[in-house]
């Protein structure tokens, strides 16, 4: 394709792939970028499990997708929700109405699937975005509080129970971190209770946790969990979830809060791709595209990032991690530099680099591999900690972020253990809102 | 009163008077405290408007009430809400049951008063609590997106201009913080609009602002917030506000968003104070304390804060600010503690060590009044930032605070930028709520 105007790239998502894809077209000439998002910030996810378990705020991962563009005068960035494409016309349309696009990247990301059962979300959010991760905050240090003066100990020892869905990285972080704050961090603030008592439990439907990680790393972790007094159950399904707690087989937890950390379905614009013959979607409703990225027959449309499904080198999708979701973004960026000087279909294709994968238990230990590396315990972790601090620093200044966000973290920044009701308004709405369990969403 | 057995000090509200009284009487023998609140945080109140123009981030002003007593094995701190007491049988009753007390201490602090018209309250948030800050800062900045891709000439006029009703130390503060983000935070983060074109109106029914401070300091800030873009009205009472804007006398100000930082309203446990005489309450429903801060008849029962109508040595009501907040709590420890061992009425009653009084204008300017000292502009305001950072770092670390918040303060921090929606659910609400001007609280 010959250009000889301005190029009108969309972007419909601002996480990872999409900001790495306007920062890859910010300042070329002939190009023209117009990145939307449904909210106004880029949220570091790597961390937000972090804000679920009190130890940062929503601040110190997010920033606003404006303020990281401003720089570049071809880049414009909008607020609003893109509900649908019409591949033949080149149009997105949506909450800013029809906007034409020469070629469109979709990065709009993923949810937590409930494979089916949509209705218990409600009684166990998931963690991908802040609204989520405050709201999962908010539960379990009500159920702190709310244990304080409880008198049935049936009721306590229901509050006191908190259950992890999903075995993944991010389940296994979140459990650590809940025992971590039962052992540690909340040690000393209360007088009725014992908070150390709190009972974990995570909860795994395949063989070992950390699936995609060696069976050695999977026992680490395991072993480290446990020593946080977290319990770790395998090959265990859940099978329904009520206000009370979680069914699994046979057993039922009595659990006030549960968070949920399973499954994937990615975001529903990939079902609404019209305009041609249908687009492949995966099971997880990931759109499949070729070696390139593209939507096979749609060559100026990219999907990235957990949106998408890539054949990675063993056969299986890539994962949905922010390094994959990075590189994607860069790639396209590359792609389509290269393809405003010569024909598009002579760019290599896209290549992960695969540099490893971690996971922290606690603020101390991780598993880490890189290669034919595996390794464990507090070298692990530190090694996590320069690597998320290396990248998120990648929009801030990194000694302020380095001195900040240790500080917070190692000294369990109790700042960050803030109850935010569900409502603001002094008249009219009583501002005290029930202990979770509620299903009354005002 | 003989006290043989431990004295037990109940507190309702965990604010500035709430707090220190109990920290006087952390660690004293002989004494038991259970302090309740409503959330589980202390707010560093005179810097919430920070929050709500997306200055700061809450955790960066506020605290766990349990993190900051914790040391104290005396002192318990309970999440509740208390709706009423028996001045007769000393006890406190609400969603933690009853509790008996020897001595009380309300300091449950107060509200913004719509003067009658609490309907206005969804279409203009007033600013004391942590929730209200980020609606208020998810409605301007959401005025800002909306604009961005607004086509309708008037539309887009009326979401860039902000009304902020109220002329005292808030309303200023808040007005010109709004002006500092239009013109500077926000310059070149939009395409399709410019953001210093956006109009902030602070109104005022009185003669001038800041009525309490000298008519010079009035003059120095009115000019200062025009500097930054505010018009000013005195003279001018709101008799109106929708989800389209404000009526004041004849004019009308179409505005998408207004912030009320007007009126005074007292929390209503005033009015619940059963078990004797009727206790006499001020026209903002403050209750009317003797000069040693106690209920006239009820000896152990004292009221501080915004919640109390204590007599100055003008003959008005000392003023809901926080150092007369900060003294009343130790004033009312010592003289519990001076109680154990004598007889209470040998104590003298409180007198308010008045330091001065200070409001900023955006980020280099300020008024300052110490006594007969009056001061204006960089100075005045360097001066309100040691103070603030000396009182904040009183429970934080001195030297992290000061590096952090300085930082984050100076550089326009845009972390704090964030638009929080207002509903976490993933499946069965749309996450994209419409702009301000809805009255759906859900």
């Amino acid at each position: 394709m010959v250009v000889t105007s301005q190029l009108h790239v969309v972007i419909v998502g601002g996480g990872f792939a999409g900001l790495n894809t306007a920062k890859g077209l910010g300042g070329v000439e002939g190009v023209k970028v117009t990145l939307i998002d449904r909210r106004n910030h880029h949220l570091f996810q790597p961390l937000l499990y972090q804000v679920a378990t009190a130890g940062l705020s929503p601040a110190e991962i997010a920033a606003p997708i404006r303020g990281l563009l401003s720089k570049y005068e071809n880049v414009r960035v909008l607020q609003g929700e893109v509900t649908g494409v019409d591949l033949a016309a080149r149009e997105v349309t949506g909450s800013l109405g029809t906007l034409r696009y020469d070629r469109l990247v979709l990065a709009a990301g993923a949810m937590h699937s409930y494979f089916g059962s949509e209705a218990w979300e409600v009684y166990a959010p998931g963690l991908k975005t802040v609204e989520q991760a405050t709201e999962i905050r908010r539960r379990v240090l009500e159920a702190y509080e709310a244990a304080e003066h409880e008198e049935d100990s049936d009721i306590r020892r229901a509050l006191l129970t908190f259950v992890v869905v999903g075995g993944g990285p991010t389940g296994v972080e979140i459990a650590g971190a809940l025992g971590e704050m039962s052992r540690f961090t909340l040690a000393r603030d209360f007088r009725n209770i014992d908070p150390a008592l709190a009972r974990i439990v995570l909860i795994e439907a395949g063989e070992r946790i950390l699936a995609t990680f060696a069976p050695r790393s999977s026992s680490r972790a395991t072993r480290d969990l446990e020593r946080l007094g977290v319990q770790v159950w395998t090959g265990s399904r859940v099978s329904a979830v009520d206000a009370e707690g979680v069914e699994v087989g046979d057993e039922r937890i009595a659990a006030r809060t549960v968070v949920w950390a399973a499954g994937v379905k990615a975001s529903e614009i990939g079902g609404r791709l019209a305009g041609g013959d249908p687009v492949a979607l995966d099971r997880q409703g990931r759109v499949r595209v070729n070696a390139s990225l593209q939507i096979p027959g749609h060559p100026s449309v990219f999907v990235l990032g957990d949106q998408a499904h890539v054949q990675g080198p063993t056969g299986d999708a890539l994962p949905g991690v922010a390094p994959v979701a990075m590189q994607q973004g860069r790639y396209v960026s590359r792609r389509i530099r290269a393809g405003l000087k010569a024909a598009d279909a002579d760019h290599p294709p896209f290549v992960y680099w695969d540099k490893g994968q971690m996971a922290t238990i606690g603020r101390s230990r991780a598993v880490l591999e890189a290669g034919r590396i595996r390794m464990g315990g507090m070298l692990a972790w530190l090694g996590w900690l320069f690597v998320h601090i290396y990248y998120l620093s990648g929009f801030k200044n990194r000694l302020f972020v380095l001195f900040s966000w240790a500080w917070s973290y190692l000294s369990f920044a109790r700042g960050a253990r803030l109850i935010i009701q569900k409502t603001w308004r002094s008249y009219g709405d009583s501002p005290l809102q029930g202990v979770h369990g509620s299903t009354d969403d005002s």
